[in-house]
């Protein structure tokens, strides 16, 4: 599918068929062609708690304003943001220095240099730590929405939940911040989908500051 | 271009023809299509600063950590997330507002309702509030580069800047937050293009909590 239909036709759909499932094979197909989305020093601070089972599927939902999609997905991402992956000996930081030092990009000495870094520009303040987490995952988020698009499945992002509440009842790190929940199926043919929203335009969009 | 080709080709590339420009026209088209990201509530909490005067991307550049690419590639985008997009009175919640009304999606009698749920979801505290700009600043960042690639064009995302010194220097007002800086152009064919980086595998994404 070119781009340009997968930026038209993803669409944040409200129905899912709930007999239409979705096979573990195009789910790490979505995800593995996402991975390949750029992140701060290629820290790549996302995870995924993916939700499949009926009775987790209820739980959730009821932590998510009650929305029928949670349940009627077929499977729904919990997606998440590292706010301390930038940190000195965080297993992905440093897999992530390894993988610089193998391929030539940085030299051992560099270490502490890379470290220092990562801690000035993601983790000086909390402000910082939390758009570090949340920018990635929001590269990583938008990622997914166009590989499933483009491997015929819909989703819908999902703001309308108890952040304590999903972070509770899914016992989630207090390093992780949940961006959105994904919902992942097919449209419910049955029902009709709305007509796409309004978007900025180019003008709204560009401003002058200076 | 069809998108495994895009994910795949989209490269955050070091270096810029300085001299192939790239016309407003293309500059626009890809704007339009990464405006189609969807949003919290449709709220597209983004805005961009287009520099492309060279004293202006020298003033830049300055100000992120001297790298070449700031002045080399001949557009730099500072991509702005709004941290006050949520707000009652804000122009663009309140014609968001207007367009759910005329759509039929709302009804006029839901003003509060929206205004309310936006508050509680997006300006609860500080954290939402920062969560709520990066993580869609990040969906239309990563439509961005996508569409950018789809289009001929290449990106570099960059966050090594001095944030408060960006935001002094371009007068950025303090709702905004920079989440990145984005460089557009053309790779220069002289160059040697360094082989995809790492990436973590659906097994290193995926995480069991419960």
């Amino acid at each position: 599918m070119n781009f340009k239909e997968v930026v038209s036709q993803r669409r944040a759909v409200n129905f899912f068929d709930p007999g239409k499932g979705v096979p573990d094979s195009l789910i790490n197909e979505m995800i593995e062609l996402a991975a390949k989305a750029p992140s701060s020093f290629n820290l790549q601070p996302w995870s995924l708690i993916i939700v499949k089972d009926p009775e987790d599927k209820q739980r959730l939902r009821k932590l998510a304003w009650d929305q029928p999609k949670v349940s009627e997905a077929p499977v729904v991402f919990i997606v998440l943001g590292d706010r301390d992956a930038w940190k000195q000996g965080h297993f992905f930081v440093e897999k992530n220095f390894k993988e610089m030092v193998n391929s030539g990009i940085m030299n051992e000495n560099q270490h502490d240099w890379f470290l220092n870094a990562c801690k000035t520009i993601y983790g000086g303040n909390d402000e910082k730590k939390q758009a570090f987490a949340c920018k990635n995952a929001g590269f990583f988020a938008m990622a997914l929405m166009f590989a499933g698009k483009s491997l015929g499945l819909d989703t819908h992002p999902m703001d309308g939940f108890d952040h304590d509440g999903v972070r509770n009842a899914f016992n989630i790190a207090d390093n992780f911040w949940i961006p959105l929940l994904l919902a992942v199926g097919h449209f419910d043919a049955q029902k009709t989908l709305q007509p796409p929203k309004w978007r900025k335009t180019v003008d709204e969009i560009v401003i002058r500051t200076y």
